[in-house]
Order: C-alpha cells, then sequence, then structure tokens
C-alpha cells in the first residue's frame, strides 16, 4: 500500500502520448497521460463513465454541442454512450478514470498500451 | 456535463464532518470532506477498495502495521477488506472515492448522509 503523488507521477512521465497506469481500484483504471497539440477522433464508451482531470496546463473536451475549457485541477464527467472528444491544443497532463478494457488502441490516437 | 473545481468545492465546505457528494460516476462516488482533530474507529469495507487524496492539508491512514502519512496532492488505496481507520490529528479535507453505499454512518463516525 504506497501512497501516490500525482504531481510526482506527472514528473516522471518522458513520452508525450504514452498512458501511465497509475492506480487499479475495484474494476477501474486510473490513467496519466501527457498530450500536446493532439485532438482525438469523435468517440463513444458504451460501457463506462470517463472523468477527465487536468493535473497540469489545459485542455478541452468537445462534445457535438461545443467544447468545454479544463483547466488545471478542473474535471469533468463524460457520461457512458456520449460522443466526445479530449482537444489539446497547448500542453496538458490529465487524469483519466474509466472501467479497465475502456480506453483501447482505437479510442486513444493508437497509442494506448494494454 | 459540469466541470468540478476541487478546490472551489473544498472552499465552499462550511461544515466539518460533513461528507459532500462530488460526483458520481459508474457505481462510484466521489465525496469530500473536511476534517479537524477527529481519529474513527478501525473499520473494514468488504466489498470494496477505498481511495483517500488529500486536496488540503495533511493526514494519515492507519492499518494494523503501523500509519501511513499522507500529505496535500497525495493518495492511498485502502484495498477491500483491509482494516484501516483514518486519522485527522490537524485540518484535513479529503477525497473518497469508492463504490456507492459503502460509506455509512457506522464507519464515518456518525456524520455520513445517505
Amino acid at each position: 500500500m504506497d501512497k501516490i503523488n500525482l504531481i510526482q507521477k506527472a514528473n516522471e512521465i518522458r513520452e508525450l502520448y504514452d498512458y501511465n497506469k497509475i492506480l487499479e481500484f475495484n474494476d477501474h483504471m486510473m490513467t496519466l497521460v501527457k498530450v500536446e497539440n493532439r485532438t482525438l477522433d469523435f468517440h463513444i464508451h458504451p460501457d463506462s463513465d470517463e472523468i477527465f482531470w487536468v493535473i497540469e496546463g489545459k485542455m478541452q473536451v468537445e462534445f457535438e454541442n461545443g467544447l468545454k475549457d479544463l483547466s488545471i485541477g478542473e474535471m469533468i464527467k463524460v457520461p457512458k454512450g456520449t460522443k466526445h472528444r479530449p482537444v489539446c491544443k497547448t500542453s496538458c497532463t490529465c487524469l483519466l478514470i474509466e472501467k479497465k478494457d475502456t480506453l483501447t488502441p482505437d479510442n486513444t490516437g493508437g497509442t494506448y498500451k494494454s
């Protein structure tokens, strides 16, 4: 039972677009990813809500009806079945929380490794 | 789909020991609680892992083999079935993540309202 410091984990990330598995709890996973200048395709997670939580920088999440701006310390829940995509115009480190097996290469621009 | 700022939510808390439901996702709940000078009884959650995440201040989580110190920005997972208790000697705001219906008046010093 080791404690986790997210800022330290963010500082240890060396590769953009790598999905770093931080903590598994119940049937869920926390994943930390550093992104710069990347917009994914619109997609849906049919079986899981998804939380985006900005640890460093800022980003946007785009829905069919528009963009939500997220700054450091802010989070948003994308309800399961909701069409969305992350839009990262500058540098951002984001914590993702969702059920395990929700992230795939298809919905992460090809960079997720299971 | 409103975004959530945890620091702002923490600043809005007016009552110590109130369990503020922040966000429901899948079958889980995020709960924010401000505590000062309180140690709960040892207890077990048989059906859910539990995450303690320190948003302000510092606290400890005690296990059968000793205490873990947690400072601001640090989190720890208590695996389901593990005997533990939170130990808050000074002021602390903590985010809890666990399956819904895990927190009860019995395991929260009587202050949890379902």
